[in-house]
């Protein structure tokens, strides 16, 4: 049975999410961040960057939030929640996939970042940041407005994979949707899946983390 | 035929490097850096993001580094530059892959952003962040000094998604790798390559842009 190493409200909940989808069993270790919000030791006699998640399966002891998404996919997924190559929607399901951690990870990030620090309204460089950053959700709304997932009329990992900047992330960050009426519906929908809800449980959380944006809706 | 539209000195020619391993046709049309260092309109109207790479192959138009090694990997690839589902190796191919993005790009532009603005030595999350590249750099050097490629005995797409930031990125940022003769070994073996020669060339390159790291060798 593959083990998760979980660190609490963090990325790592992703794979019970992706596990609970696929009715998979697993046996999870939470462990709560040290004081510095840093990952305890455990993550870095795990694996050599110390972070979270870490699965093993057997002999294999794998990091990276997308490898270990792969890996459980490919491995015990029998083609459930991704598009196969060839397939209608392959190409979309493959962006979305990569774009989670590829483009939207480091924007999310930075504009956490400068959230903290309260970049002035009229520094230049945080001004064009906060224009990339609506790039980001302006191109993601409109196609979860058009569409019912992100790859399309099938719930995918490119959607578990692309949900935790507005979820647990967005709990930390003053992230305002009301522009994106069709992000919010993304999440609602989200947030209606019994895999979604089982994992948030398991995961430590008391709610939805994606809450927050839906009650002004 | 895919057409790769690439931007000179960007991590697009990561595309190129692929195609010419496979040795498949393309249709390259590289443009130069705005005076600002962003992209030039032409890639806004391609995608939303406005990003370098993207590829058109038929209807399909596609952006994101490891979205199009994917995609061009699995339909056109026959199995080849990759550890497929199942074969020894497997976790090792997925990880290094996925870690190209995720964790190792992240850290190598915090590492770039404060060589330019030249973090006091005594700022101590300055020194957290730089213990941390450490960590990556030393993970790394380990791998490669231990077995030919990053996913084991075999030349594959990890190897060409993790050069990037020792290569082309690696002239904008103090990286000393002196202390890495594994990965100082590892980089001479991918510059050995008659495809990555090519494809340097066709991306604009007089020479391998890792050749500095080579010259104190």
């Amino acid at each position: 049975m593959i083990v998760i190493h979980h660190l609490l409200v963090s990325q790592s909940e992703r794979i019970i999410w992706l596990m609970e989808e696929l009715g998979l069993p697993y046996d999870l270790r939470s462990y709560p961040r040290e004081p510095t919000m840093a990952a305890p030791p455990i993550f870095r006699a795990l694996h050599p960057l110390g972070q979270a998640p870490v699965i093993e399966d057997g002999d294999v002891v794998l990091a990276e939030t997308l490898a270990i998404m792969t890996y459980i996919l490919e491995l015990y997924g029998h083609g459930r929640l991704r598009v196969v190559a060839g397939a209608s929607g392959f190409a979309d399901y493959v962006y979305w996939f990569h774009y989670s951690i590829g483009g939207l990870m480091p924007r999310a990030m930075q504009h956490m970042g400068a959230a903290r620090t309260q970049a002035a309204d009229e520094d230049p460089r945080a001004a064009a940041q906060r224009e990339r950053f609506r790039w980001h959700l302006a191109m993601i709304d409109a196609r979860v407005a058009r569409h019912e997932w992100l790859a399309g009329d099938v719930f995918t990992a490119a959607d578990i994979a692309c949900h935790f900047p507005f979820g647990t992330m967005s709990q930390f960050a003053t992230l305002d949707l009301s522009d994106y009426p069709g992000i919010r519906g993304w999440l609602g929908r989200i947030g209606a899946r019994p895999a979604f809800q089982r994992a948030m449980r398991a995961a430590g959380h008391a709610r939805d983390p994606a809450a927050h944006h839906l009650d002004t809706q």
